[in-house]
């Protein structure tokens, strides 16, 4: 069996896989990003991933068919550039020749969303599902739809940025350039910044106990975890939140009416707390919700590791 | 050549046509709706709207092929019902049988978008794309994306609402029950509405002058004209109204990357002092647009005769 090492390059981590050419994870870790000062920077500690995931998984790295690496943001195609990526400050970065300059290896480009929809659809939770929109909530939100067992593009280059279609017009300022974005409201970061909005307006609130009285200790689940112990402001938080996401959902499923909308990223593993209130929020608002169910929101299956296994597929798929 | 009746059932004209099978409108009329009290009473004028619009061309109804009806919502079919139409109050309302009763003519029945749509993709401004977004900005919003010669269904019944995505999270009211949809902002309804509140806080403001002194005469042209004229009441009216149109756009781009954004409705007649600053403001919202040249958006071309040629086509054309 052929292997590649795939990487899902995120804002906080790197995550890194072996991966083998029927989907298997043989190997993965998750390694903290340390120095984001250059993209060269960066670029040495993913090839440092790729060898700690060979080596994990007893593999030299001259056994590996290539290394995909799942980018947050648009690559300008397979073999490539990464063209813009704001979450991790790039802007026209030659990855490809670079990481091959440090590990021999050919290097294949797909956009995380991508990557992780593809893994989610044919290994997890998108399998029974004709077509599906996957969105991944994360540092910040990818989206991406597969139907008939590929991935819809839209109909010209960079087509698919879900997380950049307005949810606040003229609200808060999103790493895109414009303001307002559905990112800006329903990535883990922006839940994170409502949190910490939240509990300093709210000095009695639980919040400030449970990220022992320093906000930076705030995670995705902060407010979720104060709501789940009778805590009102996590419980308001969590509330609005859901909104957020349930009103931008609603407007994709208008537009295109997947079969099934499937969540991910850190903030999916939440759960039915999150997951049943959405659900409800989200089939009051799609469009002709009496005559035409909606699709139901359900939890990815795969978790991190649907954007590795999608990332490590990238060559072994036919495109 | 045959021929066929083709109507445009909007919430305040019924336009009917008679259409060739080569796509010519060889007579057409528009005529307000006087009794919207009951489904059957609006059926009967658009039966009579058939009856003139026969004679104008010199036919008699049983020299025509069909009816085609373009309905400002969903239905289950192209000779189905219609199954939810805000606009006029519509749910589940059997149009076919009931017209074919008045006429004895086969009714077949396309979204009013939808229409327009392959209408302007054929004959009008999409001629020389290969895919394109058209808005329908009337008394609600209608979109439709045609690409490679076929409408873009989504991936289940009743997607294409670009109408009904969310612009301003918990906004105004919406027709379709939610609120600060798209359509709820952008919609000529919505800058009238928009153009009444900037004058009642404005009582200097020309468009007092413009309307007669009565709000009830404010169009949709009435805050660009007294932007003409210097009235700068007018002028916000008309800039909050692009900004929003904008950032609506820019999200729809951001997620289907159409090679070029057509504007249909009594809204586009502005012509230059809209789309122009239009422009300006689309190119800045959409993601990326440093690297990735954003489609340009421009006016629809047939005027309100796309979605009577579209409809009166419905028939002439492979699905």
């Amino acid at each position: 069996m052929r292997f590649s090492a795939a990487i899902d390059l995120g804002g906080t981590n790197i995550g890194a896989g072996i991966v083998g050419e029927d989907g298997s994870l043989v190997f993965n870790i998750s390694v903290p990003v340390e120095d984001n000062s250059s993209p060269s920077a960066l670029i040495g500690q993913i090839a440092e991933a790729v060898r700690l995931g060979a080596e994990g998984a007893g593999l030299c790295l001259s056994e590996l068919s290539y290394i995909g690496v799942g980018i947050p943001g648009i690559s300008s195609g397979r073999e490539g550039n990464v063209i813009f990526a704001p979450n991790i400050f790039w802007r026209n970065v030659d990855i490809s020749a670079e990481l091959k300059e440090l590990t021999g290896l050919p290097v294949l480009l797909g956009n995380d969303a991508d990557c992780a929809a593809l893994g989610e659809y044919n290994f997890g939770a998108g399998r029974d599902y004709e077509s599906m929109l996957m969105l991944t909530l994360g540092t910040g939100v990818g989206g991406a739809i597969v139907a008939g067992g590929k991935l819809f593009k839209g109909f010209g280059e960079h087509a698919g940025e879900f997380g950049h279609v307005p949810l606040v017009h003229n609200g808060v300022h999103c790493g895109c350039g414009k303001n307002g974005c559905f990112e800006a409201y329903c990535s883990a970061t922006a839940l994170k910044r409502q949190t910490r909005a939240a509990a300093m307006e709210h000095p009695e609130s639980l919040i400030w106990e449970m990220c022992g009285g320093d906000l930076n200790n705030v995670g995705g689940r902060t407010a979720f975890d104060a709501a789940d112990r009778g805590d009102i402001t996590g419980a308001a938080v969590a509330d609005q939140y859901i909104s957020y996401l349930a009103d931008g959902i609603s407007g994709f499923v208008n537009v295109l009416r997947p079969s099934v909308v499937i969540i991910g990223g850190g903030v999916s593993n939440q759960g039915a707390s999150l997951i049943d209130p959405l659900n409800e929020k989200v089939a009051r608002l799609c469009y002709s919700h009496e005559s035409v169910e909606p699709p139901r929101v359900i939890k990815a299956a795969l978790g991190n590791k649907a954007g590795i296994i999608g990332a490590g597929m990238l060559g072994f798929w036919k495109e």
